[in-house]
Protein backbone atom coordinates (compact mmCIF):
# COMPACT_ATOMS: atom_id res chain seq x y z
CA UNK A 1 0.00 0.00 0.00
CA UNK A 2 1.57 3.37 -0.73
CA UNK A 3 0.99 5.51 2.43
CA UNK A 4 1.14 9.34 2.97
CA UNK A 5 2.42 9.91 6.22
CA UNK A 6 1.82 13.54 7.48
CA UNK A 7 4.10 13.99 10.71
CA UNK A 8 6.92 11.32 9.92
CA UNK A 9 9.66 12.89 11.64
CA UNK A 10 7.56 13.36 14.99
CA UNK A 11 7.65 10.52 17.81
CA UNK A 12 4.96 9.03 17.20
CA UNK A 13 5.39 8.98 13.02
CA UNK A 14 8.58 7.89 13.21
CA UNK A 15 7.30 4.95 15.37
CA UNK A 16 4.61 4.52 12.54
CA UNK A 17 7.24 4.41 9.55
CA UNK A 18 9.10 2.09 10.93
CA UNK A 19 5.89 0.19 12.08
CA UNK A 20 4.35 -0.03 8.37
CA UNK A 21 8.03 -0.50 7.19
CA UNK A 22 6.40 -3.43 4.67
CA UNK A 23 4.33 -0.61 2.92
CA UNK A 24 5.80 2.02 1.00
CA UNK A 25 5.82 4.82 3.55
CA UNK A 26 5.99 8.53 1.75
CA UNK A 27 7.30 10.39 4.70
CA UNK A 28 6.10 13.88 4.69
CA UNK A 29 7.55 16.81 7.59
CA UNK A 30 7.77 20.64 7.81
CA UNK A 31 10.99 20.80 6.72
CA UNK A 32 12.25 16.59 6.53
CA UNK A 33 11.36 13.62 5.35
CA UNK A 34 10.75 12.52 1.21
CA UNK A 35 8.41 15.59 1.34
CA UNK A 36 7.52 18.50 2.78
CA UNK A 37 4.12 20.44 3.59
CA UNK A 38 2.84 23.31 5.53
CA UNK A 39 -1.39 21.53 6.16
CA UNK A 40 -2.23 25.85 7.37
CA UNK A 41 -1.82 26.61 3.08
CA UNK A 42 -3.62 25.14 0.85
CA UNK A 43 -1.10 25.36 -1.47
CA UNK A 44 1.42 23.61 -0.19
CA UNK A 45 -1.29 20.52 0.14
CA UNK A 46 -2.03 20.41 -3.20
CA UNK A 47 1.59 20.83 -4.34
CA UNK A 48 2.37 18.05 -2.36
CA UNK A 49 -0.38 15.45 -3.80
CA UNK A 50 0.53 17.01 -7.23
CA UNK A 51 4.24 15.48 -6.40
CA UNK A 52 2.50 12.15 -4.52
CA UNK A 53 -0.01 11.45 -6.93
CA UNK A 54 -2.59 9.25 -5.69
CA UNK A 55 -2.44 7.04 -2.43
CA UNK A 56 -4.02 4.36 -0.59
CA UNK A 57 -4.09 5.76 2.78
CA UNK A 58 -3.42 9.14 4.31
CA UNK A 59 -2.26 9.12 8.23
CA UNK A 60 -1.36 12.70 9.75
CA UNK A 61 0.48 13.21 13.35
CA UNK A 62 1.30 16.38 12.60
CA UNK A 63 0.09 19.61 14.31
CA UNK A 64 0.72 21.38 17.52
CA UNK A 65 -1.23 21.52 20.89
CA UNK A 66 -1.60 23.88 23.50
CA UNK A 67 -1.23 22.93 26.75
CA UNK A 68 -2.13 25.89 29.34
CA UNK A 69 -4.53 26.27 32.33
CA UNK A 70 -7.98 26.79 31.41
CA UNK A 71 -8.67 30.43 33.55
CA UNK A 72 -5.27 31.70 31.82
CA UNK A 73 -5.75 30.50 28.17
CA UNK A 74 -5.45 33.70 25.78
CA UNK A 75 -7.64 34.20 22.69
CA UNK A 76 -4.52 33.81 20.28
CA UNK A 77 -4.02 30.39 22.25
CA UNK A 78 -7.69 29.14 21.41
CA UNK A 79 -6.78 30.30 18.02
CA UNK A 80 -3.07 28.57 18.01
CA UNK A 81 -4.92 25.44 18.67
CA UNK A 82 -7.52 25.46 16.61
CA UNK A 83 -5.04 26.40 13.87
CA UNK A 84 -2.57 23.78 15.22
CA UNK A 85 -4.33 21.18 14.94
CA UNK A 86 -8.29 21.17 13.61
CA UNK A 87 -8.47 23.61 10.68
CA UNK A 88 -5.03 22.52 9.11
CA UNK A 89 -6.90 18.86 9.14
CA UNK A 90 -9.97 19.94 8.04
CA UNK A 91 -7.67 21.44 4.67
CA UNK A 92 -5.94 18.28 4.50
CA UNK A 93 -8.92 16.10 4.68
CA UNK A 94 -10.80 18.52 1.94
CA UNK A 95 -7.82 17.81 -0.41
CA UNK A 96 -6.73 14.45 0.57
CA UNK A 97 -10.06 12.84 0.16
CA UNK A 98 -9.53 13.93 -3.64
CA UNK A 99 -6.43 11.70 -4.05
CA UNK A 100 -7.04 8.81 -2.43
CA UNK A 101 -7.25 5.40 -4.20
CA UNK A 102 -11.25 4.32 -4.00
CA UNK A 103 -11.45 2.04 -0.57
CA UNK A 104 -8.73 3.99 0.94
CA UNK A 105 -8.28 5.26 4.30
CA UNK A 106 -7.49 8.75 5.56
CA UNK A 107 -6.83 8.52 9.29
CA UNK A 108 -6.13 11.54 11.85
CA UNK A 109 -4.68 12.12 15.22
CA UNK A 110 -6.60 12.87 18.68
CA UNK A 111 -6.10 12.04 21.63
CA UNK A 112 -7.22 10.62 24.92
CA UNK A 113 -7.70 13.76 26.56
CA UNK A 114 -10.70 14.04 24.04
CA UNK A 115 -12.85 11.68 26.58
CA UNK A 116 -10.14 12.12 29.46
CA UNK A 117 -9.41 15.73 30.32
CA UNK A 118 -6.42 16.80 32.48
CA UNK A 119 -5.89 19.78 34.14
CA UNK A 120 -4.17 22.52 31.45
CA UNK A 121 -5.52 20.38 28.84
CA UNK A 122 -8.75 21.93 27.84
CA UNK A 123 -7.54 23.18 24.18
CA UNK A 124 -6.35 19.80 23.74
CA UNK A 125 -9.42 18.31 24.22
CA UNK A 126 -11.12 20.71 22.23
CA UNK A 127 -9.43 19.93 19.39
CA UNK A 128 -9.39 16.06 19.33
CA UNK A 129 -12.94 15.83 20.38
CA UNK A 130 -13.87 17.83 17.11
CA UNK A 131 -11.53 15.94 15.18
CA UNK A 132 -13.33 12.48 16.67
CA UNK A 133 -16.60 13.74 15.95
CA UNK A 134 -15.53 15.09 12.66
CA UNK A 135 -14.25 11.74 11.31
CA UNK A 136 -17.41 9.91 12.39
CA UNK A 137 -19.42 12.12 10.42
CA UNK A 138 -17.09 12.41 7.83
CA UNK A 139 -16.93 8.75 7.23
CA UNK A 140 -20.97 8.12 7.35
CA UNK A 141 -20.87 9.92 4.21
CA UNK A 142 -17.98 8.59 2.53
CA UNK A 143 -18.93 4.96 3.45
CA UNK A 144 -17.03 2.11 1.82
CA UNK A 145 -15.15 4.42 -0.83
CA UNK A 146 -12.86 6.03 2.02
CA UNK A 147 -12.62 4.86 5.30
CA UNK A 148 -12.05 7.92 7.40
CA UNK A 149 -11.28 7.35 11.42
CA UNK A 150 -9.22 8.92 13.93
CA UNK A 151 -6.50 6.98 16.25
CA UNK A 152 -6.69 8.24 19.88
CA UNK A 153 -3.28 7.98 21.56
CA UNK A 154 -2.50 7.76 25.36
CA UNK A 155 0.61 9.46 26.83
CA UNK A 156 3.60 8.45 24.78
CA UNK A 157 6.85 6.96 26.85
CA UNK A 158 8.96 8.66 25.07
CA UNK A 159 7.32 12.25 25.19
CA UNK A 160 6.97 11.84 28.88
CA UNK A 161 10.44 11.05 29.07
CA UNK A 162 11.55 14.34 27.28
CA UNK A 163 9.50 15.83 29.37
CA UNK A 164 10.83 15.20 32.36
CA UNK A 165 7.26 13.07 33.74
CA UNK A 166 7.22 10.31 35.61
CA UNK A 167 6.59 7.49 32.02
CA UNK A 168 5.31 5.05 34.30
CA UNK A 169 1.91 5.11 32.27
CA UNK A 170 3.63 5.86 29.37
CA UNK A 171 2.82 3.68 25.92
CA UNK A 172 5.89 3.42 23.84
CA UNK A 173 5.20 4.79 19.97
CA UNK A 174 6.37 1.42 19.00
CA UNK A 175 2.88 0.21 20.34
CA UNK A 176 0.82 3.49 19.71
CA UNK A 177 1.74 2.88 15.99
CA UNK A 178 0.18 -0.59 16.15
CA UNK A 179 -3.23 1.44 16.36
CA UNK A 180 -1.85 3.30 12.95
CA UNK A 181 -1.90 -0.10 11.41
CA UNK A 182 -5.47 -1.34 12.26
CA UNK A 183 -6.82 2.04 10.82
CA UNK A 184 -4.65 1.63 7.55
CA UNK A 185 -5.51 -2.47 6.98
CA UNK A 186 -8.73 -3.03 8.66
CA UNK A 187 -12.29 -2.45 7.17
CA UNK A 188 -13.17 -0.19 10.16
CA UNK A 189 -14.65 3.41 9.29
CA UNK A 190 -15.92 6.19 11.79
CA UNK A 191 -14.30 4.75 14.64
CA UNK A 192 -11.84 5.95 17.20
CA UNK A 193 -9.26 3.68 17.78
CA UNK A 194 -8.14 3.86 21.39
CA UNK A 195 -4.57 2.58 21.47
CA UNK A 196 -4.37 0.64 24.58
CA UNK A 197 -7.13 -1.61 22.47
CA UNK A 198 -4.30 -2.30 20.02
CA UNK A 199 -0.94 -2.44 21.87
CA UNK B 1 -31.01 33.45 40.24
CA UNK B 2 -29.48 35.91 38.02
CA UNK B 3 -29.29 33.53 34.21
CA UNK B 4 -27.88 35.64 31.36
CA UNK B 5 -29.53 33.81 28.48
CA UNK B 6 -27.76 34.64 25.18
CA UNK B 7 -29.04 33.30 22.09
CA UNK B 8 -32.52 34.21 24.01
CA UNK B 9 -34.75 34.94 20.38
CA UNK B 10 -34.24 31.59 19.13
CA UNK B 11 -36.32 28.93 19.00
CA UNK B 12 -34.59 27.13 21.98
CA UNK B 13 -33.94 30.39 23.78
CA UNK B 14 -37.18 31.62 23.91
CA UNK B 15 -38.46 28.63 25.11
CA UNK B 16 -35.77 28.60 27.74
CA UNK B 17 -36.57 32.27 28.69
CA UNK B 18 -40.39 30.93 29.32
CA UNK B 19 -39.25 27.59 31.44
CA UNK B 20 -37.33 29.70 33.46
CA UNK B 21 -39.37 32.34 34.39
CA UNK B 22 -39.43 31.83 38.03
CA UNK B 23 -35.49 33.15 37.39
CA UNK B 24 -34.36 36.37 36.55
CA UNK B 25 -33.56 35.77 33.12
CA UNK B 26 -31.59 38.38 31.21
CA UNK B 27 -32.52 37.91 27.74
CA UNK B 28 -29.53 38.15 24.78
CA UNK B 29 -29.95 38.55 21.39
CA UNK B 30 -27.64 39.67 18.47
CA UNK B 31 -29.99 42.86 17.86
CA UNK B 32 -33.00 41.77 20.41
CA UNK B 33 -33.84 41.19 23.60
CA UNK B 34 -32.83 43.13 26.85
CA UNK B 35 -28.80 43.46 25.67
CA UNK B 36 -27.14 42.74 22.59
CA UNK B 37 -23.70 41.08 22.10
CA UNK B 38 -21.93 40.20 19.21
CA UNK B 39 -19.68 36.28 20.17
CA UNK B 40 -16.96 37.30 17.95
CA UNK B 41 -16.09 40.45 19.20
CA UNK B 42 -14.34 40.49 22.91
CA UNK B 43 -14.94 44.14 23.46
CA UNK B 44 -18.65 43.50 23.02
CA UNK B 45 -18.80 40.82 25.47
CA UNK B 46 -16.80 42.60 28.19
CA UNK B 47 -19.49 45.69 27.34
CA UNK B 48 -22.66 43.06 27.99
CA UNK B 49 -20.55 41.77 31.44
CA UNK B 50 -19.95 45.56 32.18
CA UNK B 51 -23.82 46.41 31.64
CA UNK B 52 -24.92 43.65 33.65
CA UNK B 53 -22.88 42.73 36.30
CA UNK B 54 -22.00 39.35 37.96
CA UNK B 55 -24.43 36.78 37.26
CA UNK B 56 -25.53 33.30 38.72
CA UNK B 57 -25.67 31.59 35.13
CA UNK B 58 -24.64 31.79 31.59
CA UNK B 59 -26.68 29.82 29.08
CA UNK B 60 -25.83 30.21 25.42
CA UNK B 61 -27.85 28.72 22.76
CA UNK B 62 -26.75 31.64 20.19
CA UNK B 63 -24.75 30.34 17.01
CA UNK B 64 -24.58 29.34 13.63
CA UNK B 65 -24.19 25.91 11.71
CA UNK B 66 -23.05 25.18 8.44
CA UNK B 67 -24.76 22.16 6.52
CA UNK B 68 -23.13 20.70 3.10
CA UNK B 69 -21.78 17.38 2.28
CA UNK B 70 -18.38 16.52 3.25
CA UNK B 71 -17.37 16.41 -0.42
CA UNK B 72 -18.63 19.92 -0.92
CA UNK B 73 -17.46 21.75 2.25
CA UNK B 74 -15.15 24.80 1.30
CA UNK B 75 -12.09 26.01 3.52
CA UNK B 76 -14.60 29.23 3.79
CA UNK B 77 -17.55 26.97 5.11
CA UNK B 78 -14.92 25.49 7.78
CA UNK B 79 -14.17 28.34 8.81
CA UNK B 80 -17.52 29.65 9.30
CA UNK B 81 -18.74 26.39 11.29
CA UNK B 82 -15.75 27.36 13.69
CA UNK B 83 -16.56 31.14 13.86
CA UNK B 84 -20.07 30.73 13.67
CA UNK B 85 -20.64 27.97 16.80
CA UNK B 86 -16.56 27.25 18.70
CA UNK B 87 -14.54 30.17 18.89
CA UNK B 88 -16.68 32.71 19.88
CA UNK B 89 -18.14 30.41 22.71
CA UNK B 90 -14.48 30.11 23.73
CA UNK B 91 -14.47 33.74 23.89
CA UNK B 92 -17.28 33.44 25.88
CA UNK B 93 -16.18 31.15 28.25
CA UNK B 94 -12.74 32.90 28.91
CA UNK B 95 -14.29 36.15 29.67
CA UNK B 96 -17.92 34.95 31.27
CA UNK B 97 -15.71 32.91 33.49
CA UNK B 98 -14.55 36.10 35.50
CA UNK B 99 -18.39 37.32 36.08
CA UNK B 100 -19.93 34.11 37.09
CA UNK B 101 -20.85 33.73 41.26
CA UNK B 102 -19.01 31.44 43.15
CA UNK B 103 -20.84 28.32 42.38
CA UNK B 104 -22.74 29.48 39.13
CA UNK B 105 -22.85 27.64 35.51
CA UNK B 106 -21.65 28.13 32.13
CA UNK B 107 -23.69 26.01 29.55
CA UNK B 108 -23.16 26.11 25.95
CA UNK B 109 -25.30 24.01 23.89
CA UNK B 110 -23.54 21.17 21.73
CA UNK B 111 -26.06 18.79 19.61
CA UNK B 112 -26.45 15.25 19.66
CA UNK B 113 -24.96 15.53 16.14
CA UNK B 114 -21.50 15.11 18.01
CA UNK B 115 -22.26 11.64 18.82
CA UNK B 116 -24.71 10.39 16.32
CA UNK B 117 -23.98 12.26 12.68
CA UNK B 118 -26.29 12.51 9.79
CA UNK B 119 -25.53 13.37 6.08
CA UNK B 120 -24.19 16.76 5.64
CA UNK B 121 -23.78 17.48 9.19
CA UNK B 122 -19.79 16.96 9.43
CA UNK B 123 -19.13 20.58 10.04
CA UNK B 124 -22.11 20.61 12.62
CA UNK B 125 -20.49 17.48 14.18
CA UNK B 126 -17.04 18.76 14.60
CA UNK B 127 -18.04 22.43 16.70
CA UNK B 128 -20.54 20.23 18.86
CA UNK B 129 -17.89 17.62 19.85
CA UNK B 130 -15.29 20.34 19.99
CA UNK B 131 -17.80 22.05 22.67
CA UNK B 132 -18.81 18.75 24.79
CA UNK B 133 -15.17 17.83 24.98
CA UNK B 134 -13.72 21.69 26.36
CA UNK B 135 -16.63 21.82 28.47
CA UNK B 136 -16.06 18.56 30.11
CA UNK B 137 -12.07 19.16 29.97
CA UNK B 138 -12.82 22.98 31.31
CA UNK B 139 -15.09 21.64 34.19
CA UNK B 140 -11.87 18.94 35.83
CA UNK B 141 -10.53 22.84 36.32
CA UNK B 142 -13.15 24.91 37.14
CA UNK B 143 -13.93 22.58 40.25
CA UNK B 144 -16.98 23.41 42.47
CA UNK B 145 -16.54 27.19 41.74
CA UNK B 146 -17.82 27.21 38.22
CA UNK B 147 -19.90 23.89 37.06
CA UNK B 148 -19.43 23.46 33.02
CA UNK B 149 -21.81 21.79 31.04
CA UNK B 150 -23.26 21.12 27.37
CA UNK B 151 -26.74 20.76 26.68
CA UNK B 152 -27.26 18.10 23.61
CA UNK B 153 -29.83 19.00 21.84
CA UNK B 154 -31.84 16.80 19.20
CA UNK B 155 -33.83 17.88 16.55
CA UNK B 156 -36.10 20.19 17.52
CA UNK B 157 -39.94 20.06 16.44
CA UNK B 158 -40.41 24.13 15.70
CA UNK B 159 -37.47 23.48 13.66
CA UNK B 160 -38.20 20.38 11.71
CA UNK B 161 -41.51 22.20 10.64
CA UNK B 162 -39.74 25.45 9.92
CA UNK B 163 -37.48 23.93 7.34
CA UNK B 164 -40.42 21.32 5.68
CA UNK B 165 -39.14 18.29 7.59
CA UNK B 166 -41.33 15.44 8.86
CA UNK B 167 -41.14 16.22 12.76
CA UNK B 168 -42.39 13.48 13.90
CA UNK B 169 -39.32 12.52 15.40
CA UNK B 170 -38.57 15.75 16.59
CA UNK B 171 -38.59 17.15 20.26
CA UNK B 172 -40.37 20.54 21.57
CA UNK B 173 -38.64 23.50 22.21
CA UNK B 174 -40.15 23.33 25.55
CA UNK B 175 -39.32 19.65 26.28
CA UNK B 176 -35.60 20.46 25.38
CA UNK B 177 -35.54 23.82 27.54
CA UNK B 178 -35.86 21.48 30.38
CA UNK B 179 -32.12 19.98 30.22
CA UNK B 180 -31.26 24.08 30.42
CA UNK B 181 -33.21 23.71 33.92
CA UNK B 182 -31.38 20.99 35.02
CA UNK B 183 -28.39 22.38 33.69
CA UNK B 184 -29.03 25.29 35.96
CA UNK B 185 -30.42 24.31 39.14
CA UNK B 186 -28.32 20.72 39.58
CA UNK B 187 -25.16 20.40 41.01
CA UNK B 188 -23.46 18.57 38.11
CA UNK B 189 -21.02 19.30 36.18
CA UNK B 190 -18.56 18.36 33.37
CA UNK B 191 -21.57 16.34 31.70
CA UNK B 192 -23.38 16.38 28.10
CA UNK B 193 -26.90 16.73 28.99
CA UNK B 194 -28.37 14.33 26.37
CA UNK B 195 -31.80 16.13 25.54
CA UNK B 196 -34.14 13.19 26.13
CA UNK B 197 -33.20 12.23 29.42
CA UNK B 198 -34.34 15.74 30.72
CA UNK B 199 -38.21 15.43 28.68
Amino acid sequence: MKILLIGATGTIGKAIATELKDHDVLAVGNSSGDYQVDLNDNVSIEALFDKTGKVDAVISTAGSIVFAPVKDLTEAQYNEAVAGKLTNHLNLFRIAQNYITEGGSFTLTSGDLAQNPMPGGAAVSMVNGALDSFAKAAALETGKALRVNTVSPHFVKETMEMMGMDSTSGISAADTAKAYRHAVESTESGQIFDVPNYV
